[in-house]
Formats: C-alpha cells, sequence, structure tokens
C-alpha cells in the first residue's frame, strides 16, 4: 500500500498501554495482564460478508472488528488488540481504506483495544479484510464450548433473525454483557451465534456431549425477523429467521439452573436475557411444545 | 467452507502445550512464557505474491507461513503459534486448501509453532490467505527497527537478489540464526529484507534516526542475481538486483563494531554472515567506492 496511507494511519491508530511496540516494526510487541492469551481471527469478504458498492466502508471496517469482539465475548475475554490486513482492490481511491480504518477504530476506541499493527496490500480483486484479536482471560478463566451440562439453562442475549437487515453491521458485541455476567454468575459455556441460533446452539451442544431442548415460543423475535419473512413472503416464519438467519452475534449461554433463575430475575442489564430451553442428555437439538411434546429440530444456518 | 475440511484439517493441525485451546472454539487460549508477546501479519495474494496455477499450492502455504517467520526473526522473537484465515476460490476442490495447509504445516512442525486456529471462507475471486504469528521475546528482549548507532557494522546474513526465480518460495525464515545471534553477541537492530536490501537498509537507518554507508563490493550476491540478470538482458547488473529485488527474507542487523569483529570471525553456524558496511551519522543511503569515495545511494526495491 502506499506509505501515504500509512502516514495516515499511524497516528490514527489507537494505542495502550499494552503496546510496547506498535505500527511501524516488523511486528507489534504486546505485554499482557497474564501470561495467557485468548486470540481469533475473522476474514471478510466483498460479496460474502458485505457488498462493497451497497455499504459505508466504515460500516465494513467495524463489523470486520465486531465480528471478532464478538468472538472473543463467547470466550468471556476482555480484548487487548487487534492486527488488521487488508487487500484492497488496485483502483480505489485512498478513501476507502480510510473510511474502513475510521469504522473499525471508532469502534476500537470505543471497546478500548488497540490497533497494533497488519498488513496493507494492493490487489486486482474485490476487497478482503481479515482481523485477528487478542484478548486477555478473566480471573475465572475462559468460557468454552464444551461445558454445558445436563439441566443447564440455554440462555441468550438480544434478540433474533433478520440481522440482514442491517444488524449484521450495527450489532453490538457483547463483550461487556458478558464480563459482568462472568463476574456475578457461575457460566458453563458459550458461543457466539454467527451462523444461526439453532446450527451454533447445536455446535455448542455437540461439543459439550449432550443435546439441546428449546421451547419454541421463548425465543425472543427480533422486530427485524418480522420485517424479513413479511419482505420473503415465502412462508417462513419470523421463528424460522429467528432460529436459521446468521450474524445475529448475540451469545448463547449455558447456566446452571440456581445460577439462571438469579440472573433472569436480576436482568442485571439493558440487553435482555433470556431462557428458550435447556441442556439434556439425549444427543441433538429438540425442541418442546405448549402441550410438553418433544420432536426433533434440525439445525438451520449458515454452512460455511 | 466445508465442515469436510474442518474434519480434515482438525487432527492434522501441529499443536503444543502453549495451546490451551485451539481449533474448534470460538476462540485459541494460548499459554505462553511470559506476559510479552509478539505479533506479526501478513496476507498473500494470488497474482501478487505468488500465481496459483503456476506453482504448487503446498509452496504457496510455506510461503504464507514464513514471510510471517521472517518477520518474528526481524524481532529476534522465538514462534509460538499461528492463526491462519484463507478465502479459496468458490469452485476450487478440496485438494486446494489441502495443499496449502499441507506446505504450511510442514514447515510449522519443523519451527515447532502450532496451528492454533483461524477462518476458511469460500467466494468468486482468487486465493488470498492471511496468518497471524504469534512469538515470545527471548530474555535479551525483542530486536528493534530503531536501535542502530553510528558506527555500528551492518551485518546481514545470506545472500541476495533473484529471489523471484523460486527462493520466494523456499527460502529460510532466519529464525534460528537470530535467535543464536541474540543470545550470543550484543545486536542494536534488525529487519528483515521483504522489500529489497536498499529500500529495508534505508527505512532501518531512518527509524534509527542515522544513515548508512554501504561496500557495494563486499555484498554477497545470490547465483539467482546473476541468472537473473542475463535472463533480464536489460543492462541491470547482478547486482542492482541484490540490491533492488524484493523477497530475499535475510536479515539486516545493526552490530556493534566489536561485537561484529567476533562475529564474523567466529561464523557461528552454517548461514553466511557478511558486513556489508556500516551505520553513518549523516542521514540518508550512501555508498563507497574502491576509492573511499562517497555518493548517494538510491534505495530501490517494492514499493506497496
Amino acid at each position: 500500500m502506499e506509505s501515504e496511507f500509512i502516514d495516515w494511519l499511524r497516528p490514527r491508530a489507537p494505542t495502550s498501554s499494552a503496546v510496547l511496540v506498535g505500527i511501524g516494526d516488523d511486528a507489534a510487541l504486546l505485554d499482557l495482564p497474564s501470561q495467557r492469551c485468548v486470540v481469533t481471527s475473522d476474514m471478510l469478504m466483498d460479496g460474502v460478508d458485505f457488498v462493497l458498492d451497497q455499504v459505508d466502508p466504515r460500516r465494513v471496517g467495524r463489523k470486520a472488528l465486531a465480528v471478532n469482539l464478538s468472538d472473543l465475548a463467547a470466550m468471556a475475554a476482555r480484548p487487548v488488540a487487534v492486527i488488521v490486513s487488508i487487500a484492497v482492490p488496485r483502483h480505489a481511491p485512498l478513501s476507502l481504506p480510510q473510511s474502513l480504518y475510521a469504522g473499525l477504530i471508532e469502534l476500537a476506541e470505543e471497546y478500548q483495544v488497540a490497533l497494533a499493527g497488519g498488513d496493507t496490500n494492493r490487489w486486482e480483486h474485490p476487497l478482503a479484510i481479515s482481523v485477528t484479536a487478542i484478548g486477555e482471560p478473566t480471573e475465572r478463566g475462559v468460557l468454552r464450548r464444551s461445558g454445558a451440562r445436563p439441566g443447564d439453562a440455554i440462555v441468550v442475549t438480544g434478540e433474533f433473525g433478520g440481522s440482514i437487515l442491517g444488524r449484521h453491521f450495527d450489532f453490538t458485541p457483547r463483550v461487556t454483557e458478558v464480563l459482568a455476567l462472568h463476574r456475578r454468575y457461575e457460566l458453563h459455556a458459550g458461543i457466539d451465534v454467527s451462523d444461526g441460533l439453532s446450527l451454533d446452539l447445536s455446535r455448542l451442544a455437540q461439543e459439550s456431549g449432550c443435546g439441546a431442548m428449546i421451547v419454541p415460543q421463548a425465543i425472543p423475535i427480533s422486530p427485524a425477523a418480522v420485517q424479513f419473512a413479511l419482505q420473503r413472503n415465502d412462508g417462513s416464519t419470523p421463528l424460522d429467521h429467528a432460529l436459521g438467519d446468521g450474524e445475529d452475534f448475540e451469545l448463547i449461554l449455558a447456566v446452571p439452573a440456581d445460577q439462571a433463575e438469579r440472573l433472569l430475575a436480576e436482568q442485571p442489564f439493558a440487553t435482555r436475557l433470556t431462557k428458550i430451553g435447556e441442556f439434556v442428555a439425549e444427543p441433538g437439538l429438540w425442541q418442546v411444545d405448549a402441550q410438553g411434546n418433544r420432536a426433533v429440530l434440525l439445525p438451520r444456518g449458515y454452512e460455511h
């Protein structure tokens, strides 16, 4: 990339006391609060995760960071720093990477995440952006996918479905929420919903060696899911969209029953917490209707 | 990406005691030897860093890791783990990512680097691969670009030029070499040559607030530089290629004069160490001829 771009970026990159060496050397040097660190990476591509000529590039940059913060949230890790690599179309104006980074930096500042380095490139093809986020576990350790036990409540943050109408750019990664929950309650497992509520729930259950039974009418359905079902007009219901749409970036948590009761009564922050079912011994994904009848539920969502 | 691919990859990914949680969760959890870590990222793209239909994808995967190991080497950091994100053309067979990862894994095993996670995607465009490498500094700290002082010798590993003929895939990242040097000798600064010897040397000098004076006839010229000059037949000399070709991935080190003398006499390993000049107070890049006359040398290389 033009050195003009690096000169623009370097003074704008948020830094912190954790960054001993940042942009401008062969690598970054971080000073973390402990020897343990949590690392995740997501690559977003034009035509797959966004359509560049239909969206402000700031929202693309924001999303590229937000999806990684959501992964850290799923592990109950506090974000520390990010490394950002981009491939920019050869003839795009400098304002494209500038807008991208501006959107990313705005969110980074909100979460006090440093931009510690990366790689900027041009090529003849569409935009791709890869973000690696580094976080620190809290004293309570990380939240894994594998810790759910039969009898745990399935608790979710926020609402589901229809994220494609815009929320997949502007969602709030549940970092603050999960850190507050992890401090105050015992949590057994967590995952963020990137590919669909039912699909990601089934993954969490599978990694935990158990099953999940949901109460469909308990699922918090986003107004966007209602709107999207109307738009589609293909027979799919808002519930179908809540269960199967990707990119909600809400959290699914496995919470011991007594803890869940307290947490749901206390509702410790503005983001709604909802119990949508419980983990069960029988593997697989199940739904139970108002009459108490169980049926298999097929996981739906975005398979990469 | 197909879950079939993840199922193929998961048991093949090299792991280590540093990886407490690896592939398969929302993020990786690493246990590092200290609170400090070194992080770098490079993205390689079809048509820019390789031409996929002219090369075995294993060599592409190897290169994607090797360039990152070279960046860690430039900081004198020991590699610990990598995170790999790829965007694969929609209709490429599974053997493409499999070959890519096979080449990457082979080099990772050689350097005992764990593959801790990443992101695998398909899209309608050419292959892009982004690797983030995490390393640990040694007890002697990291080597920065900014530590060179006037009077320090400019010492380089290996030979320069003509890397485009093949070495840019098969080079040895100078990890073992720099760790041995950093332990035995006092080093002031380092950079790896990714964009061209003269360009990267001028960057190191600039970050150190000094200049660099080279003795052109001291520069170790690769046989490939000779061959490439013959092939090009455009008046460029092997020395021109040694000074200006990119992707040698050798190291330029700033070494105090007395330490350099000892190091050059001892030649502590098979990789040749050569003094090509010294850092000087006057900013800029200079060359000195056999008669002792100084002249400005224009840095040449690959500007991104």
